[in-house]
């Protein structure tokens, strides 16, 4: 189940000397992709770490096919492909025009202040499960 | 046959308010290793793209093991893993104190000026496929 | 003549250690108002560069007057503040729920593709001096 | 008194479209400036924030000159230009080559953890008065 897409416009220091999106910007957008997937399931990830919870990236993927540039409208669309006791998995798809640029995977931990990974809050993860 | 390391220090850019370093900019250390991987073997990637052969990056991966923060002195080592008629994949270690912090792998196809793939040059290649 | 603001979410990228944005980001933020004040006067920037003018920024100026930080919702409002042959001045202002965060100034030259600073077309600048 | 330089190589990711270094990368540049001259004084920046200061922008500055693009060796000589009871001016030229390529002038109050506005510490203003 995919949400509903996000939509962004390429910002100009998103471009390299190629003339086309730098490969390390996508994962700034799957971030955006995941902030919002997030809040249209109705959590909101800045409480989270307020609340001493944080996902940190564990293993990260992109796939490139086609590339975009200054001023490109682009709409991320991102799911939850996985769900365990510590971790997460996120699946991710950058389109133009419905055409697929770019997809990707994260992995993420569950982890404390201390960095220390802990179990998935049951109040969160009841949340998440829905969207699978 | 991993390369001679580069060596950087983090910049406080680079980190967010996890206070540790954002996971795209690894990306953008890999290139730098890949950058310097090319300078040890004899070949400026600048010439190449002058000449109008580009080396588009079609996958892109990291693992991220332990975080680094700022002003870190971090090493990247940096490896050709694979050479074909139009593509190379190149693997990565970024290390601090010896310690492995993230591993990573890019793919990349050699291109040219209009963006078809383009067999890479002869001279190129016998240059890089010492290195293997 | 400040024309209608540009909002946008800050990025999780865009912070730093102190929990706040990163000073040199509002640099980029103002050029996504630059680019939406050009839309607003129905010129399209990306055109330009394509028929061989170039923007470049002579100077930079920003004023910090309180933070923002993850997910915080910002608008920038953008105005021409100045026209002449060759050079443009851009006022900014970064607000953040009706408070001003940071205001700004960048200073700009036309130029051709070589590079060589050249007059302001006609067509442009009479479309320009309107929003004045 | 400029301090002795530092040194550093264009990065892929810090050119834009048009072929050169984007504006905004000028200010991570002097940010490492920045770091350098501190420990060249003898300050950890690093130490100063666990102690819980820390050293906000408060104004930034850049005129930029000529450009610089991908792999160009630059330097960034960094000055204290001012020391008050609370503040802390800082110059900037990025060289390339010994050509100036830009310069540059930020402005920074010392708060606390809570973002208060505090007085130096003497142990590190009297220090850093010997540079002046």
């Amino acid at each position: 189940m995919f949400t509903s897409p996000t939509k962004l416009r390429v910002r100009y220091q998103e471009t390299d000397k190629m003339g086309i999106v730098y490969h390390s910007n996508y994962f700034i957008w799957f971030e955006i992709g995941r902030t919002e997937f997030f809040k249209k399931m109705g959590i909101s990830y800045i409480d989270l770490e307020n609340k001493g919870y944080f996902l940190v990236v564990t293993e990260a993927h992109a796939n490139y096919k086609a590339p975009v540039t200054y001023d490109d409208e682009i709409e991320i669309v991102t799911r939850l492909a996985e769900l365990k006791n510590s971790s997460l998995v996120f699946n991710y798809e950058v389109r133009k025009g419905g055409a697929l640029i770019t997809s990707g995977v994260t992995k993420h931990a569950f982890v404390g202040k201390n960095g220390k990974i802990i179990r998935i809050p049951a109040s969160i993860s009841e949340v998440l499960k829905t969207s699978i």
